[in-house]
């Protein structure tokens, strides 16, 4: 099912128009659009998953907003990384864990690709488990993005599909991962630090290894068992199944897009 | 395929026998007669997988006082455990890692439970990941127990079937393991030390949730896959279609079981 909302029509760009109306909209305003609109969503009382990401930063900012408003009460929130955690403490968001909230009401995320299944890339950000986790224990999850976000595949973009592994032998597990992937000409790197070239570690203590792929990996389902099943993988980015609503961000307008 | 060697049969044990007739053999003597039998699978020049617990750590013996004896040479072992590791060390075997080796000759190893199709569960010692890693890397890989661990299907020896874990809000995930299970009336429990009652701690840093099976799991490779599918999992106990020999010592004698 998908429903355009259209934003205010872009007229042509000219010198002479006030600046409202000539607008190009950036990246950022247009996650930012996003993430208002999957605030829409919200309803005092809820317990919410809180995104991370660039994306869902501006969710939970406008997420603390309405509660400093007054026009949301009793929200409970529960983070998807150490990074939200701090953002939402700082905006005095009320924190929980999936511990004492095993079923969430709603979680607001980004994403790294959608494809026309809702099927997403997570986790270019490091924190696609905790993401997992807890956008798994929610009755809806809305999904937030830009419309550079959509592929026709998986993997199509040609960016980053991440996998959690543990430390010990990460080069035998990057090279079982890349392997299991070979007809689709992928390749697999340690993700690293700009900055020191260290293996960027995640909030769990593992480490990611990135995989590249040229060609389409196929059915997603038997990859993603196939990649569960190495012994040295944590998790990985691909969410299957799991968005409920994925709200994109155009120049053009707002796509809402449901299951 | 099965094959049985017997030992001298037992005679009656009785007060005027001579002790070297009248032996009942403790558990530990049988894990011993298993790994003594198994490492004479072993041969100069292999690449082998050292196994971690009571029984492997008899193989483990058995090896180094072979390779002081100069009746092996050339071998390259990879440890399973840190503990295997230090051991090894101490027995002056040269070690290596699945990075530089990631295909082995030969793993030998013991089991918890094995079933009738030699199926096993492993990690009772906590060592399960790095078992999974290395044994799932070698080309053949020995089984070593004592009759006791012999099950008619796995979980059915009402011992632990142990699944790694991440910390991070780890009673949500033993839950989801308890609930995945409700069938067959399984009940999770963290495993903590004796001493403090903290959690134990694996080599990688995470927890063990020790699952305990009333009835049969059913078909184990759903259950592997339903497990692996869980986000907070790491990995599992169950080590599916992946011993080729498994070498049982009982007090009639020593049975050797090929795939």
């Amino acid at each position: 099912m998908e429903a355009g909302i259209l934003l205010p029509p872009p007229t042509s760009s000219s010198p002479l128009s006030p600046p409202t109306s000539s607008v190009i909209l950036t990246q950022d305003e247009l996650k930012k659009i996003a993430a208002y609109k999957a605030v829409e969503y919200v309803e005092s009382g809820m317990v919410l998953g809180l995104g991370t990401g660039s994306t869902a930063k501006h969710a939970v900012d406008r997420i603390g907003e309405l509660l400093k408003q007054g026009k949301l009460q009793n929200i409970v929130g529960i983070p998807t990384s150490k990074m939200t955690h701090e953002q939402a403490l700082s905006l005095g968001i009320p924190l929980s864990d999936l511990d004492s909230h095993p079923v969430l009401d709603l979680a607001i995320d980004g994403a790294d690709e959608v494809d026309p299944h809702l099927n997403l890339v997570k986790g270019r950000g490091g924190s696609l488990l905790r993401e997992k986790m807890v956008e798994g224990a929610c009755k809806k999850f809305v999904c937030i993005v830009d419309e550079s976000k959509l592929v026709k595949h998986l993997g199509g973009s040609g960016l980053a599909m991440p996998v959690e592994i543990v430390p010990f032998c990460w080069k035998f597990t990057a090279k079982k991962l890349q392997d299991l992937f070979e007809y689709a000409g992928c390749v697999g790197k340690l993700r690293t630090y700009v900055e020191n070239g260290k293996p960027f570690v995640t909030d769990n203590g593992n480490y990611i290894v990135d995989l590249y792929f040229q060609k389409d990996m196929g059915d997603l389902k038997a990859a993603s068992d196939a990649i569960l099943q190495l012994p040295g993988v944590v998790e990985h980015g691909m969410f299957l199944d799991m968005a409920t609503t994925v709200i994109v961000a155009g120049e053009l307008g707002i796509t809402v897009k449901n299951k």
